[in-house]
């Protein structure tokens, strides 16, 4: 490759300008010569003003990088080497049903977990199949880096059913080590964090310090600890379920082992009028109104209120481990072969893996810990039942796929909601 | 062997009578010569009743059995060649608890399943294990046979912490098989019931009528028939939820997909007094009555309405097959060596199994089916931590276990609860 | 079904008397109503002359039995219930050169194992799944019983290459059970043999008399103990062989173990014209001499010398326990879907199975002893690979077969042998 | 660690002066504060040699290396950070023993795989236990390296039979990607050859380019190219084997798929009085006349002859991933953990693995390529059935391993070689 060509996919996300800067900072190692930032109609405005902003960005730091918006994803996407996906389907309006809906069945409502995460997964396979279509036929060769949620289902529906080269991205890894990382006061290249398990659903196994396993140590500080995902509610962990577990759980884990107080956390958030699908829409307004500012030039610091932290620095990293063919070790969302051995091979897990030109390698594992091999297991069967049910349009298998989330279960509840899901979103979910 | 020897341990329950019924009628095959009946103190004066009707029933029938009943068990078991294991730790009074407890954490109380099966476990298991104990010292190569319940978590401590060799049994799978030839029409001989899962947590996978797969068919019918399990609410199944599963769970399974409805029934029965324990309680007393008639010299007919169907007939017929090696397949909880792949090998199983004079030995059976693979781990996991904890002692484990337990699962529930399972049964459980 | 109708391809081989004598023997079980005899062109004669013999067998016993005789196969399958495939393709003159061209290359020689029984899978394959193809469209429901050899490979060719419901048969282990059971001198009914492996390549992990494990006596009575398979050279087991691998090997093991003095035994056969094929040829003129006579009426007592003892008992078990659905135990060649966890799920293997009408279930037998394991797994490869170098006609993949045939296993004899085997069945082999 | 202290097991080898070239051009990253060298009586005086030579080249360089030679291991491992062992037991004489006595039995003499290096494990095994016993109370958290040759089995006897942290290293698989690398004339970071199977019977199943899977271009130029190690004789590769087998095999595998030339020229050397051990013997004698002149300050040239490559390269490299925590990849012999999933998942396995201060982590491989599937798996059960010999003692178990090992298996042949290995080594090797 004599430069790099880069197309993403939501191109008009306020997220961008993260990326932008990204680019600029990594660019001795990574030289971008091309980016296409590609949006949908609905998105255009927006998208516009992220172009110009990104033109700004690369222009104060006298970069050569060609710059194109477009809504032709077709076009785009010739000679592209990555494709980064970040898309929202149904936007945030959407979100706001998948967060409300499910409350109303007394059951979770949270856009990656739970129905409402369901309910995204619906909306969101069959359109990023569509993407795959078109990079099998224009970019058969490129990556595609996922970061669009829920990441895991998303990258299984990829990796199944299409031909394209995928790595599914999420931020919580790289957070849940900082924290761990500042808990101890060191420098991370003395911390070695091993994670097992599925999106949003990870644990770190061991966390070694100069070699040596501090997990124990670890446990006992971690329940103290604030929250180390900024965007879901700072319920306190158990301290108890904490030594129990005796590895160290995603934050997101907290809806499956404290559902009781994250539901009336957001049925009281809801009566505030405090969903996050509203938040985040308050807080995207305020920032496009700084990105259109024509004096602005870099990514303002309000960004880093908006959930992605470290969004673009394991985003680039990543392409890195894979342009300049490094075999550095990333967490990301793989194909297991094997790595979790209580998992199928063909599952999609979220690992430490060694990552260069050939794509992702999960390391070996072993077994899951007792204490959460079955829920991972259980979350495992939920996500290939709704990829499954998106892909073939079977009512009945996504009846299956609710059923064994435990964030649901119950049947007659599951049947309701599934009925109100399809209802309330026509354009985007077809089961029959 | 000349003649068998057979020891009930808790031969005071109701339910003997009909293993006397059965070892008459089955006298050609299984040439029992002597019958031990063992319970504890607390149970005498019953174990007297029961010894009694025992007596009556064999001199009517003019079988030469000689008869005991002891409250010494190491001598009961000198020379058994089967050893019928059947108590109930706590007695009834303790089932109330397993029962009504959990609802005031809002969470389902069943004896074998959720946390009540939990507490039950947790009474249960060290019972079992000092019987065991006895048995390796003083009958090594006796078969125990245990119908304990829960049954499944019951045999996985046996098998993992003993000697001894043992196979589980329960009746829920043949009075499954036979609902199923039931609503057929057909000769039980035409029709092969594969049976995949846990106890009180199986599927039958496929139906064969003459060799041809009639699952599909029979789906349809399950959902409106009437429970086949008489000692549990009866909840309707839902038709999609069967349909979208496509196999046939046990009634046991209402409590992980009707939680919500359950809870309700179980709430409504304690609010109108009529828990299970205390409409068992009231049966046993009219039972005993009918028992204590000198008159009384065969099985009353309102022992069928206790609960334990075909419990005689498959008890006798396992035996059977040992004792004649007759490699007839049976489905009875053993260790899983590979039978069910989606399940670790050296756990226990209820599933098909070949049973002769060297054990049972299950069918391979692959993979679970998609929709309920997640279900039968997760359960599975909380199985494992619970004899775990039991053995260990650990209270750490103990919570572990729980919040594996999908009919519990809320870490802070979950707490509470243990605490008061811990101070409520202060002479069988101790964790620290 | 009212009565049951059989074909058995390969009608005119010299052991049909023997299955004539079981279908007689059998009546009352398995009511067979019609029986179609089919061969080819050049075995037509032996084909009528079998008719003539089968027509007074079954008329001296007064039974009423359809008897048809046909060299048309489609014909024949129409209706039919079970198909038993006996059939040797290139007749005896192939298998003369299965045994003699190896030993040009200083390899053993033999039908089944090694060089002879890869160039008769070559062979084999494609006319049986021809057969497969013909059930297929006439009688897709019924059953084919294959006895053609190598059986193991050839059961393997139909249950990956068809949809055609298949059992694989040897008579290997009846025969080392019935030599067990004579060593013991006990009734039959008292023993069981667990057997494990493939076809041709099986062991006996465990000997149980009564239930107890006897298998560390049992090895010490099998070294001195002659032959158990009347069909190859009779060479003494190394005694410390046998107690080292702690389980008891197929006589045709020896060909694995004992390598050097099978291939001298050969050799020397060769050279004196006593090799197996020739052997055959000529019981076989002297069994058809029989035959022809008018006068007889049963199958004559120097037919056990063909080497198939047992030959018709198992095939009619077999076919017994499927149409009457009893669930009783047979060691069939059957998939493997995890009864032995160290081989693949989709493998056939040779092991202990209950047979209904719903098909053949191994039993979960766990892993291979570690003696053994090895060269069950290096066999197994070499049969998949003869299996896909068969189907799809690839020269390269015979050769990576040949190199993993453990007797074989030189990269230039292979190679130098299958230009010579590819040139010597030019009618039957196409390999590119 | 402030300094490292480095011991070397072995330290009088003639290989040393190449390790010490290594610590010297490496000193920036890896602080080499402490050297001790370690040799047993018989090697004084070329241990004596090896000290002087190292200290002239320390002093050369100007490093502050605080250098030791001893016999006394115990006291040589006090505060060890890594300990290095490169021991041949039993010396060159031994080495003879194993080369030239199989041929006497027609068997391959081979001081690592075949009858040699079983010879060889069964002599080390206790050896290198013994200094791992000696680590456990000295140095229970320094790591092993080992190169002692069987380095596969050793490594397997170390991970299962001590508590000794320890990687196994070979300088194969360095040369045969350099090789590649050579062949195609490119930088190594562009190349990334994906290693699997055991020690000395390894395969690169991909070589990729820049991320493009270029393997089988690779595998057309192979079959071509010379040897690419210099010890073992220079026998052409099949190109058809090469084709068929589609992965690039160790040159090892030459014993395996070209036994019988291998077989020809070890005869033809033999009796030439070529044979390796004596070859080495001569260049040893060379080397140790160098390496006492007192003007030579560094690593003679003629040291590249031993054929050990690469061997001061891959020790310290790997000494630098443990130590600085690096995460980088190196191709170890390490336990499988589930790695290769049709191999054990506590077997040893020569793969691509991450290595940190918290040791090496597999990559996960997925199962192995059919065509070598079958070898791979029984040379490891040759391998774990040698390691359980030489540590149980057990005679019956030995002669199980060699029937295993695909190089002896008649069982006679390896019956009467077990002998003349016992009796030859009446020191080292002590089975009943």
């Amino acid at each position: 490759m004599s430069g790099i060509k880069i197309v993403v996919i939501g191109g008009g996300s306020s997220y961008t300008p993260e990326l932008i800067e990204g680019m600029i900072q990594n660019h001795a190692s990574l030289p971008v010569s091309e980016l296409v930032l590609v949006d949908i109609e609905e998105g255009l405005e927006k998208l516009l003003v992220i172009e110009s902003l990104a033109r700004r960005m690369f222009q104060k730091t006298g970069l050569d990088v060609r710059l194109n918006a477009t809504l032709d994803r077709q076009k785009a996407l010739r000679g592209a080497d990555f494709v980064l996906s970040q898309i929202r389907v149904g936007g945030l309006p959407a979100r706001r049903k998948d967060e409300s809906v499910p409350l109303e069945f007394n059951l979770i409502g949270q856009e990656t977990t739970g129905a409402g995460g369901f309910a995204k997964a619906l909306r969101t396979i069959p359109v990023v199949l569509d993407i795959c279509r078109d990079m099998e036929k224009i970019c058969l060769g490129a990556w595609l880096i996922n970061f669009t949620n829920p990441s895991g289902i998303i990258t299984t529906a990829i990796t199944r059913h299409s031909r394209i080269k995928c790595i599914g991205l999420c931020n919580i890894p790289i957070n849940m080590e900082r924290a761990i990382t500042g808990l101890l006061g060191v420098d991370p290249s003395r911390v070695y964090c091993r994670f097992l398990g599925l999106n949003h659903l990870s644990f770190i196994r061991n966390v070694y310090l100069d070699g040596q396993d501090i997990t124990k140590e670890i446990l006992k500080r971690v329940a103290e600890d604030a929250s180390i995902a900024e965007n879901i509610p700072d319920i306190a962990w158990s301290t108890e379920l904490i030594q129990s577990l005796g590895v160290i759980p995603s934050p997101y884990l907290k809806y499956f082992y404290h559902t009781r107080a994250m539901l009336e956390e957001e049925r009281e958030a809801l009566d505030a009028g405090r969903c996050r699908a509203r938040e985040v829409m308050d807080i995207e307004k305020e920032l496009f109104a700084l990105y259109r500012d024509p004096g602005l030039e870099e990514k303002p610091a309000q960004l880093s209120q908006r959930g992605g932290a470290y969004y673009s620095e394991i985003a680039l990293s990543l392409v890195d481990s894979i342009y300049n063919n490094t075999s550095e070790v990333h967490v990301v969302n793989t194909v297991n072969r094997g790595a979790v051995s209580d998992l199928p091979p063909e599952s999609v897990v979220e690992t430490n893996s060694v990552v260069n030109a050939s794509g992702a390698h999960p390391l070996a594992a072993g077994p899951l810990p007792l204490t959460v091999r079955g829920l991972v297991q259980e979350v495992k069967a939920y996500e290939e039942l709704t990829v499954e049910a998106a892909v073939s349009g079977s009512k009945k298998t996504a009846l299956a796929a609710l059923v064994n989330n435990p964030l649901v279960r119950d049947a007659e509840a599951a049947r309701d909601l599934l009925d109100r899901i399809i209802e309330n979103h026509p354009g985007y979910i077809h089961l029959t």
